[in-house]
């Protein structure tokens, strides 16, 4: 989140006297957006920006893609179901069929497709639950500056205090252990086996392991490869499910379709959302080995389950993965992004800043988290959308659209260079 | 949920095959929805189906209406924005400015709007985080035959037992008690007051009180408006919240936009989804009076907590409320349907029917809950959709679109007629 | 529990300097106490006082039985074990051998014989555990007005909320339910069967059903035989388990030595503690129907869990029991305290008072509150000890040993008419 | 605990067919004690077994000790006041002010001393309870193989897997956290304050950490005097309570009263029973700093909070602490004992065995923990009680009275020595 010291026009007025006071967005970005279209996104008085946030993750695909926005109005005009909870309807059985298709056959990857509600959240509470139903246990493991949602299953998994406080009940069935280089010198993967086979760890044997790769809200922490590869071995060792939470890393925002891939493990469940849909409407799926797809029906439900217009841009942005073409070019792309935010650690060592992340996830760590809402304040004044992460919102948080091209990249870097400097010289 | 003995046939392979087993309506009506308009929806045969299942209350302006569809056309076509979270967009702006003018001030209403994640559930979770949180309790009392929603904390207040025994853990936090005419003979709201008022009941001063008007998945109960009274009176008089999950009930199913306007009550937390976005799109509310919405900014949050396309179609929704000829074409439609519930009761009396229910949300209790399948999978194949609802499914659930004309509300009940013989006489 | 507006004077000063706010009954009756025998009581000043309070109910054979003084001090003359956890012990085994022949094998009940810590709220913990391991579910219905201990397990079940709220945490697992005669007009067996049978009432069916037949903390509520004849038919239809809090009301407190005998009930599991020890000394069981009894070595513990020289006071205790002429005695006194209580009753209708409880365990309920402490502080300045009860504090309860004399209830009933008279006219 | 394979003969029947299925040391000890005086003891066929259990740490000043067996005939024969709950009474009133001048003043320690029910557990609950009102916190961390009791509120501190999965009920508001030298290499103490300072920990700000300086149960840990100073440390820098358990490491066991004594730090609350009642009879206190004394009159309650007869041992008891002697002797006979498991640890190095403990208070750690039930049996058959310890039991546990003498140690160790002959020799 982006806080600013932006004085707020009249034009938010409506927000301010009309919207609860849990708002944060517009708190920080203080304009009226009005539209948009790839990587840039204009408001009401036609100032442009650069969007290096992409809805937080939504916007892989970047704004209104013309052939999404071609077969939505195709759908609508012809009167195509808009909702019909989780009844048989074209747009639902295409989509599973092209998923299959272009997605799991080709990655050997063999899972059922459960919708649940439409939200990153939900599919995250319908993973917890299959979990323990298939397991009988009810803990979960989740890791340090962990953020799986905000419904209280979600909630109970996810690190950030502020957020789990929020509650206002305390929350359990979680423990949680240091994520990958969470501490200096600690291996965690043997401290959290130690935990495992001592009977008198206090730690019962969990349900499941939930993890994200690459922690989005955390601070774009991400994970070594060997690390993730240690942590399937130890479930598989000790029968725990392995959830990865792929709902921000996922969709190719780390250059592969699923970000657990270069690792090379087979997860059991996979939760998926954000731009799954893509072109920005709601959308989730839950991926779940066959052996453990073990619902009675309607016994995980939601009234939004099957968002028939998100299949129609879903079905379109399968597209993007019929080949290798696009993922190699986020690589590149995540190339120049790192070597452009390296340049700008280098240029300023007052920031004692580091970098962060892979893929188009990445995130310069600055020493004082005082400043990094400032950066992110003078960006907006000068175009570029680009937000914090981390538990004290130490990190600038690089989440350009997928699509976005080279100039685009250096233009918002540019820009940031022009923040920081204005930030540190006020 | 409906489940049918029909053979499900090829056209169903893709969804056996590549969907989870925890699909559930797909099953009752084993076809593949095509197109819809109005109160009919065809399937991929061309098969004309009268559908007074609404979406589960999402369509009670029925299948894309016609303006809904031009404005949604036109807003993709010129590139509105998709996603935002909760950034300032015109969309969002024209929606908080029109639903105070057309809907709150008329009413005298003066509610902060919140948008969470856009599902029922997800206002469910705000709304009781907000209550906890200002009242420093933990606790809320809930009634039986509740439903909420299905992730943990909506869960908790939700009554039915395989949905709760699905969470894999305990749901705390939460009592149940008797809603309106739970048991013969009772006062269910003397009987709570004595828990209240009584230091050795074990039940602990609660934060809020959630309910629904009319119980939608719970078996079409409906409170009464004296009941709903008391149980206000009870709430200021404790200084309990009163949440009204107006999720289902709400948006003019009951024949007024809040379904809980009859009762002149003024609840303090008002949750609002399903038909809220007008075209079937996920989106949601929470309304919060202004001296409880005391959250901080993001201590709630959520990736789609502000749906710009259903806003769309929300703004055009609002248009039906600007005078009250809705209202009374609802409540006239309402008694056409109930006098045709009547006669079929009349008619079959070895159904031991009874009625239930009021607006266009009414059901027929039947005494064999066996039979309620059999009924509604009869009237599937004879061109009409609808569910059952009640703990044993012993409820046959009228919930027609609300622009539904005469001539469609009769051959509904045509076929249901029909069915009931077929499945009296199989 | 009582409070006194008496001057507490410089005896008292060690207490109030060097022992916690936590400190109750030295408040009411502050005093320093030297001697006692059979149901006198002597303080440091040689004032004598008529015990009507036995130790909250652990004294029913009387202060120092002579029979017993002389068994415990050879014990420990002959330097008999007077620690050992559970090991084989001489006493312990004479203890469980005449358990069995002198209560368990005349009543026909085969339990086996569980030592738990050697407090009641112990053996409530052992017993829900138990429940909920046989069981494999985690649910337990309590009562109204219920107590069954401070401990965390204990207090869950307990209704009283000045103790729930001392936990400091939400207390789960549990449901408190009417207890007979609750409501007025409520059939609370009705009520609750409606609960379990209903899979939409919000209530998952419980490991066991915990209960008190006489409430001795939450205002002497004597439960009828045929409401606890219903419970069980009911325990055993829904397949729950009957757990009997005898810690209070057995040991013959109500006439017969388990308070359960005249209904004609069997429970599963039994608690017991108070007056189990004879003597005073702190000891406890758990009975268990022998297909309940599945506990692993050890898998509930405690340091105490046989308190040898308990056992010593216990097994002389069991001589009461050999004949049924205790029992009858227990029940003349009973109909003497009754008669004298109500003489009280009608002497001053100013109370607006009600009798309450069986055996000797009776109760005057006051509808004025404040009145009952100003009373039971009157009797302590005239030489009663009698002490207070229920949620407000509104019963004077009355406990005397069951080894009183005519003489003595006639003499403590006659103080206790003096200081109402004192109370009223101030 | 000790399992044998020591066929039990007839004289266990009792136990066997009467008893539940939850005794423990009878199987391990299959035999009927009858007598025990100082550091021996006698079965009936008048076997002397020499004590190296102490009743798991009650019986620190011997069994039977004379003096006390004659203050407690004394007080018996003199009709002393048995049982009378928290009202003020001789023994209790001399018991606080010999506490105060013994113990308390000469270590310049202010605490309000209170009276939980009689047993260790009791007193947690109640540690725990006051830590969290006067926090407004819930959670508390405690360490891998912490034991601190089997009711529900200590047993979610408690780290035995086995003892928690026998709740029967998740254990929450606890958080585990690795006990000093847990993991080779690891600084727990870094690793706790990361947890504390880092907002996205997933570990909330605790009311209180409890612990155990030398962990009985756990396997004779003993934390490092530099740990315990640190912990200290980091609880006042947090705000957060320090509670220490020395229900079995207390009252002289490691050479001072307190154990925590050697590492100069002062509790805010401390748990003591096993020995504080002299002569083994069940009694406990919670001692707590004077701020935050902030109980309610009877807001933690017990029946048997306050047993007079234990006061009269525990005062007795109080004498061996009046000067330094005994101390110092305790602290002699601790390196004896130390040197005796050195020798047998070099002597039979097969068993890969390590030191363990300080004081009175320790155990060979075994490599094979098969091995030392087999031992303890051997030794049983040799006249010696001595029990194991640790997650799998590999820990034999010396924990003899502490008034032993030089001839009584030798004589143990030498049947030790003996015992494991034959058991790797079998």
């Amino acid at each position: 989140m982006v806080t600013t010291t932006v004085t707020e026009t009249d034009k938010m007025k409506s927000f301010e006297e009309l919207e609860s006071t849990v708002r944060s967005y517009s708190r920080g970005w203080p304009t009226v957006f009005a539209k948009a279209k790839g990587y840039k996104i204009w408001d009401t008085d036609d100032n442009e920006y650069i969007d290096f946030f992409a809805g937080a993750g939504v916007l892989n695909y970047g704004h209104n893609d013309d052939s999404m926005q071609e077969k939505m109005i195709d759908y609508i005009r012809n009167n195509g179901i808009l909702h019909s909870l989780d009844m048989g309807s074209t747009s639902r059985k295409e989509f599973l069929e092209r998923f299959k298709e272009v997605i799991l056959e080709p990655r050997n990857l063999d899972y059922k497709v459960m919708f649940p509600g439409p939200t990153g959240t939900n599919s995250v509470e319908s993973a917890l639950k299959i979990a323990r139903k298939v397991t009988g246990r009810d803990t979960v493991i989740s890791f340090t500056n962990a953020f799986h949602g905000m419904t209280i299953g979600s909630l109970s998994v996810t690190a950030n205090s502020f957020k789990r406080h929020g509650a206002g009940i305390p929350l359990h069935h979680a423990v949680s252990m240091p994520f990958d280089n969470y501490m200096e010198d600690q291996d965690s993967i043997a401290y959290l086996e130690r935990f495992l086979e001592d009977g008198g760890s206090g730690v019962a044997l969990p349900a499941a392991i939930i993890l994200e790769t690459v922690q989005g809200e955390g601070g774009i922490n991400a994970a070594r490869m060997d690390w993730l590869k240690k942590v399937e071995e130890l479930c598989k060792r000790w029968d725990i499910l392995l959830i990865i939470d792929d709902v921000q890393a996922g969709c190719g925002r780390t250059g592969t379709f699923f970000s657990f891939e270069p690792a090379g493990i087979d997860p059991d469940i996979v939760c998926l959302s954000k731009s799954i849909g893509g072109a920005g409407l709601p959308m989730a799926l839950t991926l779940i080995k066959p052996e453990f797809d073990q619902w009675g029906p309607g016994e995980h439900n939601g009234t939004f389950r099957g968002n028939n217009l998100a299949f129609i841009g879903a079905i379109e942005a399968l597209d993007y993965w019929k080949t290798d073409d696009f993922s190699h070019a986020i690589k590149e792309k995540g190339s120049s992004l790192h070597k452009g935010i390296q340049a700008i650690i280098d240029k300023y060592p007052e920031l004692k800043a580091t970098h962060r992340g892979r893929g188009l996830m990445q995130g310069i760590a600055v020493a004082k988290p005082e400043l990094t809402d400032v950066i992110c304040s003078e960006a907006f004044q000068r175009g570029l959308i680009i937000e914090t992460s981390g538990p004290q919102d130490e990190v600038i948080k690089f989440l350009p659209p997928l699509i976005i091209d080279e100039k685009g990249l250096q233009q918002g870097l540019s820009i940031l260079d022009e923040s920081i400097k204005a930030a540190l010289n006020p």
